[in-house]
């Protein structure tokens, strides 16, 4: 008997996950297998993909347009933790990845599949990804990672894959790994592995350079309720629709690039690229929003939150109980966090010059120098004497 | 008797620490002032405020240049700590207060002095810098803030100068209040009390409109050893000149303002609008040079050490034991923060396009997913396997 | 006009309580005072410090009896956080005062009074926990606190009640500083004023000394639901009742002392003494029980957020968005915390000898040494692979 | 060619680690095993060991007592850490791990050899210990693990040992597997893997049943000088027999006894008994000469460095930067903490009864309610203004 009987496979169309298809059924002796791909907005045609994996030897080829929840139940929740990996990275690809594997546990028990398979090799982070998420929506299911194991490299992997009918890419590979869905694009390999290079023009695509950019500024106004973006310019816009917007107007000032040295999960250091429009401008606009609305210990505390939050959805655990525990958290700090923020794009630059809310904690008749001051100055001497106490102890204390 | 007999007097030159010197004697019974002002690099010219001082009643006038001190000792260390109050804020002016404090205890001290004075009033937070900073350094010396105290407003103010022979003040007061020193300006009130509206071109002064700024990149390199800047495009450079530079360089580009909320230690929120173009870079470099040199676990524990670090030196505790300890924790770290980080300056934007170190823990071979690849990839099962172990079981418990 | 017409006291029968009376009325011009005593299960007679209340001036005295709330809603909290201010002190005191502070403002909206007045002095953490819990319930009302500002001595205070009908205490004084409740007793001054003094035996009152304690040891089994204990020796035993009834167990076998330094949020170190039985049980077996039930990372982040939590708590902000966004993240771990824990008490220790639970994530299967294990021993290897790497890699770098 | 050449096998002279000598040479080839037996205190006699190991096959049996260095660079360290692995563990085992992989790349450093191997299993902390702190230490050695690897059951290892001369264990082997050293003794498996069990009597060796302590307390004395333990009742104590003292003295009145439910690294729960009457005196003393000497900001932070610094070592990243780190700030801290404590021992409690330092930041006269008092009580109204102003603020939006 083989490792699994039937197999639900994450599938993009590429070559790689084509040939996992045969190398599942000859190599490992799967009975069936069924594909599944998913529209996580990274613009490829859903239809040729599904019948490539059917005659690619799928007995099921099926495709899911999850853009919606990829917003909703994944993006909006990472923007409410202001989600910046190692203070940088959104998380586009890592936020991605907790839903594929629902979807793929979802059919699996749909179809009676017995395992679930991807076609990640064993050095980056989607499959840290993709093998916990699987085992905490449903631990009964096998994961089969070819890849990870069958040790052929990219010619030896089409070669296979012609053995069975599956066509060799027919344009000349990038010379870049990329990864691209509605929430950004990440870019590696090829020269941007020396650390040393700058990225060269042609690795962006959601971005223009700066040189391209209009010379003229532009003035958005992003309305936030609970935490979460529901109006541009003014305007309720769905989620999907809000996070396509921004991409292509902030990106068309040149807004959204990162370079950056990461720490992947699995030891390494990577030097990764990525374009983020959309995101980095709400994750901005909202913790701007939220210097408004929050009080200080609450933003202080929270600080460190985020910073757990962001590195364990990098990491994989999403479904954990880590996470519903800090998402308690964040949900509650959320309720206030209303209002308008606006920005200016130009050249580059998202600039917060402007924000509104009437849940704001900005008193203009304390914080005024102004002669409506309401502020109780003689307080101050009662406040420092207290604050400062213990440092005057232990100054008599150690200079005695 | 007064309440106090001789008193130092941080001095600036303005109306309001010029008051302060018949105030002290006339109302408080203080019956010598000596004052002292410190060159921290905001561009005043220095004699004739030591004269002002004089004719405005001090007995002694002193001046200092301790700019060598205060980037060597107090903006080199929160660049180490990659300081940014509430994620932005550089600490520009925060920094500045310890260092006044020291040279004022040591003139109080030298010249036998019974207490401090500063010219701070009850809602900001430099009067709470300047008071636990003196009582820290030396807790026997009285502290007097009399604008804390007066109750009189600037017409009131300038009123009771001039009785004395202060001259009003010539020139129309700016709408704004600003701090200006080596490391950046801080800018207030005004328009600016309104956190809705852009800050006006005028309030800046160190950095050009993005509208204004070359239409060509420039591309530096800063080089790090120990987590200091040391060279500028390769050569050796002093650190006031240094920063200086950088302000020029980075400033002409537009590059270094800051517009925020921010939450004061006397518990109001303020609108701050920041310049700060060197350390902003430098803080940013000095960042990325450190994700190629620490590893992941320091680098992320790193984060919460530099949040508090942040908010002690923004509170006044610069000189408390919790910094002393969390200093220790960071020199520790920067003794292999050594390298070179290139940074493009355009159009408001600097960016690190390459980083390169001796130290670096950046390894091709591991990272390569290319041929000469050394990662063990069957090792990412087990460690998936161990990793994602509680997962499965915490997932096999509620599910069962 | 006086400081505020009608007040609500915070009243407890005592002397300085009761003078409060007169000299709100006298000295600060209050129309009617209204007082409130609450019964946090301290153990006094209601009807006489009723009267009491009356007989000093007071136009209304009212009674409340708040165990079950004060348990419920307060303490169980406390227990789910695992709360120990310093790692030590279970906050028996620091959970009243909120309560107390809810019951005062819900009495000066129902009788339209415009302040509330307590009767503490300014150096304590309970003026700080009522002002602010005050504040935050109701910011309209006007907070008075005649005993930090009226600098009588207890003779004078003692004095004037007389001079208003208020009798002089019949028995003398004690020697220590005393607040008691049902959660536990703490215990001030006198010669606990010196650290390196031990308590003297007539300090205690819930605890037996250990000479005095059973010579057999008594076990008991404690159930816990969402991270509550509801069970005692398997029987349903409601909140109150159960607190009391540990109370009593524990403290016969001497268990239940702390005796601490501990920083108040007034700037300075105290000596503490308190007797918690019940609580220090219920939080060791409720940690324990945690042990079983919760996943290493949860367990380890939850650390963290009990520190503030205790602090928080400690230092007044009972009532803050800061405590609410804890929690949630606390109380969405709890839902699995269900389960029992064998307790034996003995001689002043309180010992888990046992804990079982049906979400327990022990598995035996897992853990054994024995023949049926099923952990993947080869796993390890990759496990370590990984987990070693950075540290690999960093000692590849500094040692070559 | 085999695994490695020349081979420092880490060798406890039971029969795993004896069967390895063979198993290396024969199974994977190893031409030359040279012993290492550490001398930890465990209370073995080395001779034996010693001449063991060389009738087993190695060609050098190298004996080593590194008490002092176990104690001093290992154990002081913890206690300044107030180390507690999940609050509880005083790290025993975890300690010595470092140590003994220090010692083994001496060895092989000194003797040529290429490799280092260990008898430890795939399911420990105690493999993930030795194999990070050897590549730490030596990246370049390799690190052999047979009983990793080889599947034998115990039974079958003793048969495998015979075939070379090695004779079965006499005694019958314990039903517990049990490590021990200086710092204490931990016990695992057999009845104790049932977490509902109570620990049979049987299983403790340093500590004695509460039934049969003394009847009467013992008081002593620990005096700490930079948070090291110097003294044993007034008397100047080397530390290993400091060490030997208190767990004599502690253990004799039944302390030092933990039964808990503990995370291993590898990702599953276990039961584990432990034993360490002088590492648990030791560190509650510590903490309390802390709570006298540190400022509460300082004590507050280091509990967060004290359970990052317990798990790092719990870990194995006893040599790694973020060890080095959080050290380096430890040690700032320690440099006040100086002074004497008392503790109480009685029927299985160490109770702190006293301390006094040279560096207490306690003041009575700001502490006392007595007539001495010297604290500024009118500051309290201004502190609480300022201290309550955010929730004020926030109260009056959220309610409005």
């Amino acid at each position: 008997m083989g490792r699994a009987k039937k197999v639900v496979l994450a599938y993009s169309g590429g070559v790689d996950t084509s040939v996992c298809i045969p190398y599942l059924k000859q190599e490992w002796g799967v009975e069936e297998v069924i594909t599944l791909a998913a529209d996580l907005g990274q613009g490829d045609e859903l239809e040729p993909i599904r019948e490539k994996a059917l005659k690619s030897g799928a007995s099921e080829s099926l495709v899911a347009d999850v853009k919606d929840s990829f917003v909703e139940d994944y993006a909006f929740g990472a923007i409410q933790a202001n989600a910046l990996y190692e203070n940088r990275y959104p998380l586009g690809t890592a936020l991605a990845r907790p839903l594929i594997a629902k979807i793929l546990v979802e059919a699996a028990q749909k179809y009676g599949a017995d395992a679930i398979a991807h076609g990640c090799t064993g050095k980056g982070n989607d499959q840290v990804r993709f093998d916990i998420s699987i085992a905490a929506l449903n631990p009964n299911l096998k994961i089969l990672a070819p890849a990870r194991e069958w040790g052929m490299s990219r010619e030896e992997t089409i070669a296979y894959g012609e053995k069975f009918g599956i066509p060799s890419p027919v344009k000349k590979s990038s010379p870049y790994s990329i990864d691209k869905n509605l929430l950004g694009r990440s870019i590696e390999t090829g020269v941007l592995e020396d650390p040393a290079v700058e990225p060269p023009e042609e690795v962006y695509e959601m971005t223009k350079a700066i040189a391209n950019t209009p010379n003229e500024p532009e003035y958005i106004e992003i309305g936030f309720n609970k935490g979460i973006p529901i109006t541009l310019n003014g305007t309720p816009t769905k989620p999907v629709e809000l996070i396509e917007q921004l991409n292509q107007m902030a990106g068309n000032h040149g807004i959204g690039r990162i370079d950056m040295i990461e720490n992947r999960l699995v030891g390494i250091k990577s030097r990764e690229i990525y374009e983020s429009p959309a995101m980095l401008v709400l994750i901005q606009a909202h913790r701007d929003l939220e210097s408004l609305t929050l009080t200080a210990d609450v933003t202080h505390y929270k600080r460190g939150i985020e910073e757990t939050y962001s590195q364990i959805v990098y990491n994989g655990l999403w479904y954990s109980p880590l996470k519903a525990a800090l998402d308690a958290f964040i949900q509650k700090t959320q309720e206030q966090v209303l209002g308008t923020v606006r920005v200016k794009f130009f050249k580059g630059n998202a600039t917060i010059v402007g924000r509104w809310s009437d849940n704001s904690l900005y008193s203009p008749d304390l914080a005024t120098y102004g002669a409506e001051d309401q502020f109780d100055h003689k307080a101050a001497e009662g406040f420092i004497y207290v604050w400062g106490l213990p440092t005057r102890i232990w100054s008599q204390q150690i200079r005695s």
